[in-house]
């Protein structure tokens, strides 16, 4: 594996801004984790529909080309883990985590970890990823403890549970400015997404060297839950933080004072969400299309309150200014020094402008100003964006938009210029 | 404080059957965590529905009345939890642990501090249980964060959450002949209230010196769980665990070996539920109502699998058995040494059966042989125990029993004698 | 049957106010339809909760005492459908249009109404309220057609359907004035019940002289629905009327147009709810309480619109005035020909007010002017209440509140003296 | 319009079976009810999701194209609708019943009337299935009265309601045998569409000669209910009805009578559904591939009791014959003369499985014997019909499916041949 040699280069890795010129991007797959989800078990893999996961691996990877062909590179997280795998030590830490009685259940312990262990890292990745059920483990490696696995309510079977969440690498970690964010999600069965990411920034020699802002997963974070489609770092040393059902004040103001202490950022725009569940993370009623261009869902930016954290000499290091009754838009062009923000809303009819909200209409990821990837399904803002100026890229939407994220949610930006 | 004296007479505390003399028991009243819940929040609170407080205080204190007459000694949580904080060093370990940044939120810990240390520790107990809202802190306490709180989603503004599910006292511990567990609970709303026993059982005189067999509040149990309506030490050196959605297949299997590690028990009978979210616990469709007598919900009962485990010399420890096609009840006789157990099932007509077993009607708790609590409610059922010569003692249940849990649920017995 | 005599004296029916004295009321006991009620059959007979038949139907009882020695007189529906019974003819109306195959299925009828034509009227009308199930069948009555009906889902195998909303007797018929309405209801489920009150007002001596302003039962409605509930007469020529989930504008047109047509009302105000499941009905976020007193939930009365409806010569009969953002409770107050309405508010903190509106805190109902009943547990409304000098008598609502219904929503006044 | 002439060829309309050479079949584009759909009111309009409806029409019409290039004839609804509105009778006729007060609301008749009488039939037959909202209404033809509509809750504000559901033609009208059936459906807002399909029956002159069964949109049908997606006329005499949710006891007896009574067939196996929501239609989990090769879902057919009926010449004309516990498949099996039916189950694991039913992986409709339409995406039951000999071509599933049916439930087959 000559990627991982070693004397690594530390990679220049850093997202400076949501629509500078995107670099290098994290993406995952869909794949096993995917195969698992049916309508009795997607409540509880948090997973929207079921989806056809051939169709919506031909159209991640159509969407990867896109990429590639207009000079992204792309690492996918499969390979990602398979290559941290390979490293004895890696491998050896992660499965002394995730392979423990309190996980697999007392007696499938070593039969799971001798498995495991006996796999090739491609097949291991597969699995921490896609799950390990009872009914996978080889006969070798069963014992009688399996005939209690057996008789086990919904998702007690598995032994390392299906993540079907990965497909969206936009939650787990942040990039912000010139370091990462190991996030505590929300949920607690996406705990085990940031589990994996911080084996590869812990072992990986591309990402090791990686400055860590906040964040470890063998810690309990209680309440501050942080998940990145709720962070955008748009340059100008602010950071736009939705508060939502999913980020939470604690972990904001956690994230924030770990910003203001390493000088990471100068001010953090907290954009407090109305009380909807539809209003999930800020990026499914905002995003970036350019410089100065925003798309938005009205009928949810319209109730979002601006509150701004600056660092602070007084302890514990703060300073909360509530911005009132000034739109949340306003607050952000003033924050990024701009005298406004072109806005794009959703766009059609009543019906039409719900409709595409739900189907991430406005979740749009930019490759450069100007340039941004949204699926292929929401045409009439499509239009109302190119009606703007900016060239859409369309994805598939299909089968990948069931989980209800788009192109901003299915990446996580590694690299991504500084706006000039 | 004189019961909280220097040298306490260490109490021989332990519980050796389901229904030999209940000699102590632990209670919880209700009180403010339930004067929180509202119809928007109780999803998020983990209880069904808002309840009456003073109607059901009344009630509960007749409950704890006819305890009391009958001979029980009865300890209620508000008071040993208020005992405990008068421990200095109590106090200090427990509001070190939960006021903390990821949990009241940065610029909030050392207000919130300060208020809660300047409380009598009668009022501390109170908010520890029902809740510390962020309008709750008086204005000396308040700082600029308040107006993030004020902002925050759904349960956002707590910096203590309320505890409603307390009242049901039988989840969060179990005495098992002579120890007791701590138990992981199920959903992450609830893990406080083990943190609150924790320091109980850590700090308090007369239950400091108890044996822990298993449990730790400060650990990450992950996905091994447990909660007390499951489990029922019956006697025989047997233990019935009910493996449900919340009593998982990996926390069975690690308080069993805790058991069986220190001779505690010899045979844990895990019952596997249907799968059925109506059956939540073992105890809401099987309890003892006398040495040789249960009574059941068939529609569930019938349903149920047996599996024993036994301590083992091959690691990990415990030998598994799959009872196969044994009906549950005979397994239980046969475990407990008796030819037979006699069975009264839910009373009454389709309709009145699953009515009862909602009403949490199999949910009795004995005081001692032949003479059980019920609701009053449940007015067949408690008839057709009478006709089988069972003293069945009511409790009114209009209000207690909304959050869906009756008088097995509302005890944890502290001590009660074996069947001889 | 005493009560039914050949010359029966015409009573002055008629509602001609909110609050002024109550003379007749019609009430239902809870019975047998609410022992149908099960956890897995409530949402199909839409009712919220399973009650305890008995202590509901002792508490309805004491609410019916109070009226009485309150000098109200009180009319049972179980009794009055019973005394209909008792006429030949008004029983073969009701039964020829109830036992049809549509309904009981092919095969079952013959068997179905011999069993009900045998039955004395008392008992007959218990189970057209109750529901007959095809279990309830004698054997001399059952027939081969019996195996399917107990192969059916869910309701199917019922004959004729358990009615538990007819405890809300308010939905059902109103007294507008001097004449009365038979509601065409929301629910499919629910329109057996205006059929019954049909057949009551068809040909029950004290009844069958009244005058009918709209509604009946055999016609269908499609989308013309109204319920009591939503409907009230406040005095001075004026009806207000919620326009909500159940209350169509289709219903409330058609409604206003029949008593403008009659002379009967000289204004509609339509309370157009905003879009919240829990405002169901107008009267369970707003009634009277006195001449010039009224006691509002405000979460939901703030967002009310009032639009103004009058009778105009101009095809199809009626004028609509929008009224702007005039506040609802102003708009009521100068249809009413009152300076101002005095308001109290669903009382206590965040917490207390939602749950005291979930428990029908809003949902008085008067004696007289200054008297209401209110359910005993909203304790915080009822003692604003009595602060505004209103005399509070309370209804017990442990059980009869799961409906979701307080004492307006139990009452249809019959005979109620106008304001001075 | 030339193919409405005053003489039309009377054709030889009927449906013989279920794999018989399919000659002429019904069919409904996606359209304007589908752009009508979002995430809020599709449960109002009991759509499982909101679909890209220039993808699904462009599906549709590919499944189109699939059906007329192996020689099927293929009608479309707008099309009929339209044809049968240059009726002028027709026109009136069903306008007369659907321009009512009681629809859409007084004030509203004239101009709404006015409006759609101005319209050219293909634009008043896109809006009769896509629906007419108060938005819509030219400027010309609005009153004061949309004022009221304006401020109406949820579909209120319809004049005209969307019918999405017209997409699965085979619910609402079945050919069995020589006749029609017009079904009354389940939920009443569907009866709208049995209404359309009356006018059609009633007026167009291809439809109007043909016998119709059983059913009639202006009646009242209470609890007798079919869907079509229950009823299959598999030959010999035979009909399969699936006794469901949606298909009640009552409406089965009623049809089954009517079609003895005309001698139109000779016996009724009623299926009799286990008591699961997610059976919703028998041909949800069974279909026929082949004379004598069905594809069933087994987690649901093996719980299918079954019941023959025959006709009788005892009152009220039905034998009913309850099958034991001889399994479904084996009943129809001997009902069709068959010595048995080969099988092909949903195939893969049990997630697969499970997937690809709720996919309707087992809704396939025959084109002819051994030649089947299914969804593209279930490719394991359709390799596994393949293996068994089947032709099976594709449908893309990835809108069309959404509302949860396939091409069994698309197609509502006008001309089938017999099986010889």
């Amino acid at each position: 594996m000559t990627s991982v040699s070693s004397t690594p280069p530390v990679p220049p890795h850093g997202v400076h801004s949501e629509v500078g010129r995107l670099r290098k991007v994290l993406v995952c797959s869909p794949g096993l984790a995917h195969e698992r989800l049916t309508p009795s078990n997607s409540d509880d893999l948090l997973f929207d529909d079921v989806m056809w996961v051939e169709a919506a691996q031909r159209d991640h990877l159509d969407f990867v080309n896109k990429l590639t062909n207009r000079g992204v590179e792309v690492v996918e997280l499969h390979d990602l883990l398979a290559q941290t795998m390979d490293i004895a030590e890696a491998r050896a830490w992660l499965l002394d985590r995730r392979v423990v009685p309190n996980r697999v259940g007392l007696g499938l312990v070593e039969g799971a970890r001798a498995y495991l262990d006996s796999l090739p890292s491609r097949e291991l990745s597969r699995l921490l990823i896609g799950g390990l059920s009872t009914a996978d483990l080889p006969a070798d490696f069963r014992t009688g403890y399996l005939s209690l696995a057996r008789e086990s309510l919904g998702a007690g079977d598995y032994l390392l549970p299906p993540l079907p969440n990965t497909l969206y690498t936009r939650d787990t970690t942040c990039w912000i400015y010139g370091g990462v964010t190991l996030n505590p999600l929300f949920w607690p069965a996406r705990h085990d997404e940031t589990m994996l990411m911080q084996t590869i920034y812990g072992f990986h020699p591309d990402y090791a060297p990686s400055r860590v802002w906040w964040g470890d997963a063998e810690q309990d974070w209680a309440r501050a839950t942080v998940e990145g489609g709720d962070v955008m770092p748009v340059g100008n040393g602010v950071v736009l933080i939705g508060m939502s059902e999913r980020t939470s004040r604690q972990g904001i103001t956690s994230l924030a004072k770990s910003l203001f202490d390493a000088g990471a950022a100068e001010r953090v725009v907290v954009a407090a969400m109305p009380q909807l569940r539809a209003a999930m993370h800020l990026d499914t009623v905002f995003t970036f299309a350019d410089r100065d261009l925003v798309t938005v869902h009205p009928a949810f930016v319209d109730g979002i309150r601006a509150v701004s954290l600056r660092p602070s000499d007084a302890a514990p290091g703060i300073e909360v200014t509530d911005e009132g009754d000034t739109p949340f838009v306003d607050v952000v062009a003033e924050a990024m020094g701009l005298p406004r923000l072109r806005v794009v809303e959703t766009a059609g009819d009543v019906y039409a402008s719900e409709r595409q909200q739900w189907d991430s209409g406005n979740n749009a990821v930019a490759l450069e100003p100007g340039v941004v990837f949204t699926y292929d399904r929401n045409t009439l803002t499509n239009a109302a964006l190119r009606q703007a100026g900016v060239e859409v890229i369309t994805i598939v939407g299909a089968e990948l938009g069931r989980g209800r994220g788009g192109g901003h949610c299915m990446t996580c930006p590694i690299v991504r210029d500084p706006l000039d």
